[in-house]
């Protein structure tokens, strides 16, 4: 089922999708410069407030776009604005990763995923804010739908620019919940592929066997361009209108902790679902799937304490009091311990493979509800690391909304390695429920 | 069996294993500096001909020596000399990668296993030649049994440092066969851990699925002490002398491809290790495991393409022939094509761990035979890249010798994450079959 055909040229340039942007590019009905204008007047007259941004030079953004409009062949990516979050290396902006010991740092690189999307013609509009090295510490961004709320974390400042219809698209990373909370948060749709799906060359560690590069953006269709860009695919295949699909409906260990709006998302996206006609059927994991949320921590602090060895080593006065706890756990804890805890995960791993087969996805609470009051508090990963530990890909989709108006999205679940399957059964589930609140334009 | 002892003090110190260097500092029998001393005027003496280090700066070393003599504290590595593989990040040295597009670079941090062998107070000796960006391309650096003969790579100059005794222990990096096939010709010991036992935060990534980082020494009880370090394990239990281990004597599909010298080797250990009483068993790879070899240029050549897309963007022809091609081809596959070889290889996996079941550890070719005469092609990584694709710990033993009298490793294989074990069973082989030839000190 394709998305509707809107006329894309009669919306302000900064609220296209990256389809949309790149297809009127190739057709030369807008330049580069106007697209990137157009975002670039967005972000000027919002950032204040939302606070998206940690590198932003507006000349150089538009000196790059006349190039991209000068060049004769145009990329699958031509002329789209991508934010990227700023624990990416980026060879012609700074790359801070949250932390004053990063304070204009400038990589000799780009990191891969950053060259690949500019080969394709991608515009680099600038650095997102991050959560410290991508953990808890939280940026000063805010919920562009609620400015005294949490846009969620460590992919702060990504999913904030995307909601706020400053770019199409932005790269994050997710370790714990790192891409699908915000994207649930803000109100947009944020996938984490397969673990191991996208290089993570140039993206400074935060826990290598959990780290995963994806993207955020406010259509299915566009974070899957982008993955096609990255890793050669091919497209995946519309499914048509009347499939039936069979999904398992995984309220998981984590479900006595969701609020209610969650709750209600949950069983309105099955309901909603079950009246298109699919076959909705419960699925409730083995028992020691509930110790997932022990292993994320206990694998975090192993990793993350030898990924930040050499800045704990030199300026530990620079590191956060949580993140400090974090790194000083996983230096005390013994190898036996993290690899047990690896164990366990990949003995959840396979039980989960048995568990899907004869199912198309599952659909699983995505966060405990609407992003919490304050600015400190990015919110719990629980909903998102399960899966982030299984490895499987991940979609969070706007669907729902919560008490006080605000997004509220579930989460949608596929096979290691079945990422084209499950984007195809989002771009359906999406249109099928309908997207929740947006952020006033 | 432990080793037996020798009286350490009477060799010149640059000949002192890495145990024996730490624990005459320890003692303050003997000072860091003393023992950095010998190390450097060995490298003086040798290096014109070995052509081991692209960074060696004795000052500075001397100067990191002094330091380390002033501490009151004593690390687990406290003085020991220790060679970094020049796609290893280190802060207050260059990182050029085999690569003249990182000629001169300095990153701002040293990678987590740089940082935790200083926190353990380890001295970093220099930097060690590479292969262009651990791959084929050849360093400089020789193989210090023959001046004329490759020392194998990609961690040439780490191996060929530590044969030459210029350090006791060398840090290198293993996708294909990188580790084991040097320290297999230069005549030392060779570790190449379970994958993602240790951090590869701040090394730049050849193929991400394969990167393994390890250590080369003259003796497995200094690669476990290194690994120790980084790991925080135990230290693994000695095994008795009469211990009886069920071995599986498994010379894999590539067995047509191993000279007599490597034949000769692999029944010599056979035969030898029967006759101190151990279990050998005929053990034969299933037919699927054939494909390995073809499996591994589709991961190496989809990854390392991907890793390398800013240097290919921006300097295409600084990027040797062999390198380019391999991008080029990585680029051009279709993700399908790469994910089946993924898949194929996780059902080897899977297969292996059902095959070594009831069984100790095998033992295996570790390359086909003496080091090949010239420095152009670094060997062939068939008998390594197995393993490396299977993700198990691995070990290579200095045990034998060739029609040149140059040296002919053995290789003995683990379950993964088995590594303590497989590193006991190790210590206790390579003491019941002996050295093999060493260089001339």
């Amino acid at each position: 089922m394709e998305s509707p055909p809107r006329d894309a040229l009669s919306l302000p340039l900064n609220e296209l999708s990256a389809r949309e942007v790149q297809s009127a590019v190739a057709r030369r009905d807008v330049s580069c410069e106007r697209v990137a204008r157009a975002c670039i007047e967005r972000i000027l007259a919002h950032e204040a407030r939302v606070a998206a941004w940690v590198h932003f030079e507006p000349d150089g953004v538009l000196q790059e776009a006349r190039r991209l409009d000068r060049a004769d062949e145009r990329g699958a990516l031509h002329g789209v604005p991508v934010g990227v979050k700023d624990v990416i290396d980026t060879a012609d902006m700074p790359t801070e990763m949250g932390s004053p010991i990063y304070s204009g740092y400038r990589p000799a690189a780009d990191a891969s995923c950053v060259a690949l999307l500019r080969a394709a013609g991608a515009l680099i509009l600038g650095k997102t804010a991050t959560c410290e090295f991508a953990g808890a510490a939280a940026a000063r961004t805010t919920n562009p739908h609620d400015p005294l709320r949490t846009p969620g974390g460590s992919s702060s400042g990504s999913a904030a620019a995307v909601a706020d219809y400053m770019v199409p698209l932005a790269l994050g990373t997710q370790t714990g919940g790192s891409i699908l909370r915000p994207a649930s948060f803000c109100g947009i749709v944020g996938y984490k592929p397969t673990f191991g799906l996208i290089s993570c060359a140039g993206v400074k560690p935060a826990a290598e066997t959990l780290d995963t590069i994806g993207f955020m953006a406010r259509t299915v269709e566009d974070v899957e361009l982008a993955a096609r860009v990255l890793t050669h695919s091919a497209e995946s295949a519309w499914l048509p209108q009347d499939a039936r699909l069979r999904i398992g409906l995984c309220r998981t260990y984590a479900w006595e902790t969701a609020e209610d709006a969650t709750k209600q998302a949950l069983v309105g996206a099955a309901t909603g679902l079950d009246s298109h006609g699919h076959h909705i059927e419960d699925v409730e994991l083995p028992a020691g799937f509930g110790d997932l949320v022990g292993t994320r921590e206990v694998i975090n602090d192993y990793e993350r304490a030898r990924a930040l060895a050499h800045e704990w080593r030199t300026k530990p006065e620079s590191i956060s009091g949580g993140l400090a706890q974090s790194i000083r756990r996983g230096l005390a804890m013994a190898a036996d311990h993290y690899l047990s805890a690896l164990r366990h995960v990949e003995a959840c791993r396979r039980a989960l493979q048995h568990l899907l087969e004869g199912l198309d996805v599952l659909l699983a609470p995505s966060v405990p509800g609407e992003a919490p009051v304050g600015l400190e508090y990015t919110g719990d990963h629980r909903f998102q690391s399960i899966w982030t530990q299984l490895r499987t890909p991940a979609v969070t989709l706007p669907t729902h909304s919560g008490p006080h108006g605000l997004p509220v999205g579930i989460q949608l679940v596929g096979q290691p390695h079945a990422d084209r399957q499950l984007l195809a059964i989002a771009r359906l589930v999406f249109a099928q429920l309908g997207r929740g609140p947006t952020v006033a334009r």
